[in-house]
């Protein structure tokens, strides 16, 4: 019997392949608090069931980006359980609130692949999208990672790339918004009067605090979200590995960073669509991670006055001060420290 | 006034004593987001409200060792705060299923005692009972524990060794399903099409994946679970005893190797009986805990032909593969890193 | 722009400042686990919705101590982020029950203001009042901290000390106990037949059991309460500081020791008010905590005559054995240890 656990390998990937991931998953309030404990979010409508309540969501909605590591969390035992690296993401948005009580499940479908020069592994492109328990798509976003091999004699598939937008149009963003009486959102609640007119393109915004990582702490969350990518668990086969060590889950630098942002993004309530993101270093265990923010863009959303939207690029960097703002270099390398690059369109008040 | 936290000492015991224990506690859906996030269990059943109300529950239950755990952790203050060794379990059977809302409490009877040759210690048999808020027995299982004496001098009691079952009778299980609907149970969500009719007795499932202990969480589960034994929380104490550490509680690891039992057995979503378990080896923080199964014997379930039992020796080991399969030597020993030795019914669909 | 994260300075202050604190907090069953999983409490009341419910209360109540840091976690990024040291609390009582679904927000008066002769710092008091979603006051305490200047050439404002009660007067005490029937408050469940009238003004009661601080354990919990204090969680600063490591959040200890009272005030299952407190020495990752009380004075509570109040005196110390009674020296200094000096009311069944 092959391992299940052993999860997928480049040749057992075929394109138009379809997969349903294990296992459904029902977020509830539990999650929230425990999300909370491990990055300690401020945003307004996601901590409070008034505050939310106030401007017209039924009760709190489940964070965004916790909606984005349950999804994902299912993907890896198929996807990228053997994956070497994770490539990039494109065409992510956000198509429905998660509230508690929802059971979000994940499928994905292989829609490119492309075996590498070396013949030892390949790229996989995955179109991932999770639903709710209507059937509802609350999420959607396409995927590549680099997959080894299991037997480097097994024939390269047909090179298929496929062609992904650079970046969302904001005129499909919005979906995962309900209907929203602003006129309620209270500012000093939320922790600033800033709203979408008070940013300009081409500010830099620093997320000031810093947030030290412990083992316990990206265990707790990686499971939390039943992501069982090995790297992160298992000290007796890291130690012997390339770092000597646990690997932390990139999503926890997101998650990390995202609630930094807050200190001066803190009425950017809504995460509804990612441009692009990319994993520029690992980090480990007693990292300290930092935030800072540039904005790339500014956009109107359709048929709304009451919301704009930000796009905006949050670097996550370890170890040093987010203050000088460490990013890509001249020569398009980036500069060391920064360990996250997530191209992100935020929704705030106007 | 004798201090309520110092614990029965053996002496303090007497056949046929009954002990009412503190603290009911009611279970809700945050403890079973914190378990997941301590274990990372991917049981469909117990992980999609949705799911398990596709096959008949009314949502989804409380895990079953989340349940052993509060029922046995309630008993440690008053049976095995001064213990010295847990040495064995038996009849120990779920009775009914425990869901969100449900708050348990338990009672222990004293069925036997048995007081050591060297006249400091004893063995100490009790039967505990965990009840919910309606008074009905969700779990009963024998255990005897070696406690120390206080007093030397006190006088050996008669000695009573009950007579226990070696393995529950699998005509006695399943009480703690409630009338399923099997046929909508959806294999592909539950991420494996391996049945009961799949297992062979004699069987050996490597379950894969290792997770490494931290403090912290160790330490986190236990207090979850109400549990007060000292040698889980207090470094300034353990850090001059024995092992020069703080022990890490048997029952995190039996629920670490619960939830890697899904690597293999990903349909198993009931607990439903233990025949025996051993704690070979004591666990620290910093070891790396596999798992693997032997599958003992197969039998149906009265009046159900939808779901069948499998027994399952379910061995937890640490920093060594599990793939070697790891267990008992010829000689009758365990072999080397084996921590647990855990002989349970399992419930799976036919 | 001001960076809004960087927290006000001593001129920042003036007399009279009402400052409403982000983020308002929906409490749910999801806080009450994880706070279980932090601390281990074991009060029936806050454990048990059955319990609970069988002495009045609709549900189980919020941990009063939860209830105080949510409350004080939201005025820290306002009043306490340049925070030098946090000089004390007084009239500091619980007024509503909080439950599951609560909505808590924060609002503080600056009451008083005095500079340091140094010119570099100063003495900022303030009146903090939690409130939950219909408005109604959960909490309020006044607080004083020393907090940096930005500006050394600032002018000093006008030097105002507040009058506030040495202590708070036990007829003022238990606004936030719902009308109960202890008449069906269950002395076994609870853990210990001791009520009101057993204990004696003058006893001392050693809690006991200790605790071990672990990194992950302290930075999950402050996040959990929004607190944002940077010396908790960021040890890339902290390690060039002061201590070289991070510092535990003083209500860390508070909640330690306050679970660990269990062990002789079993009933004492409401803290209802504090006299004072002070955080008498730094508390770091690896010490272990342990706990003792001084009962200082009885009194009944008006208007009841199921319930009484012991103002008792809860000392924290670490890495020493609480059997010692470690306290305060007679020439009025803290004994080696002590970390912790909280003198407050508890309400327990007469």
């Amino acid at each position: 019997m092959k391992n299940p656990a052993a999860g997928n390998f480049f040749e057992d990937f075929s394109l138009g392949q379809k997969i349903v991931h294990a296992t459904p998953r029902t977020l509830t309030v539990g999650d929230t608090s425990l999300f909370t404990g491990l990055y300690g979010g401020r945003f307004a409508v996601q901590s409070s069931d008034h505050f939310a309540q106030g401007i017209g969501y039924p009760v709190a909605p489940i964070a965004d980006d916790l909606v984005f590591h349950i999804v994902i969390g299912k993907t890896v035992p198929d996807v990228s359980r053997n994956a070497i690296a994770n490539l990039g993401y494109a065409e992510f948005r956000f198509l429905k609130p998660v509230y508690p009580g929802d059971t979000l499940a994940s499928v994905s479908e292989v829609i490119g692949l492309k075996q590498n020069s070396s013949g030892k592994n390949g790229v996989v492109y995955v179109r991932s999208t999770g639903t709710n328990q209507n059937g509802e798509k609350v999420l959607e976003f396409a995927r590549w990672v680099m997959v080894n091999k299991r037997n480097l004699d097994a024939p390269a598939p047909e090179t298929v790339i496929p062609e992904l937008d650079k970046a969302v149009d904001p005129a499909t963003i919005g979906g995962a918004l309900p209907s929203l009486d602003m006129g309620h959102y209270d500012f000093d609640l939320a922790g600033s009067p800033l709203r979408w007119g008070d940013y300009e393109v081409g500010q830099k915004i620093n997320h000031f605090d810093g947030m030290t990582i412990e083992e316990a702490e990206h265990q707790i969350a990686t499971r939390l979200f039943q992501n069982t990518a090995r790297v992160h668990f298992n000290q007796h086969i890291e130690g012997q590995g390339r770092f000597g060590r646990r690997l932390v889950y990139g999503g926890h630098i997101i998650s990390i960073a995202r609630a930094l942002q807050f200190n001066g993004l803190a009425n950017a309530f809504h995460l509804a669509a990612l441009n692009g993101a990319s994993h520029v270093a690992p980090s480990f265990a007693g990292d300290t991670i930092y935030a800072w923010s540039e904005v790339l863009d500014k956009a109107e959303l359709e048929g709304r006055d009451d919301l704009g939207a930000l796009r905006v690029r949050l670097f996550a960097v370890k170890d040093r001060d987010p203050a000088e703002f460490p990013g890509v270099k001249e020569d398009g390398k980036y500069e060391d420290g920064v360990v996250l690059d997530f191209d992100c369109w935020l929704v705030l008040p106007r």
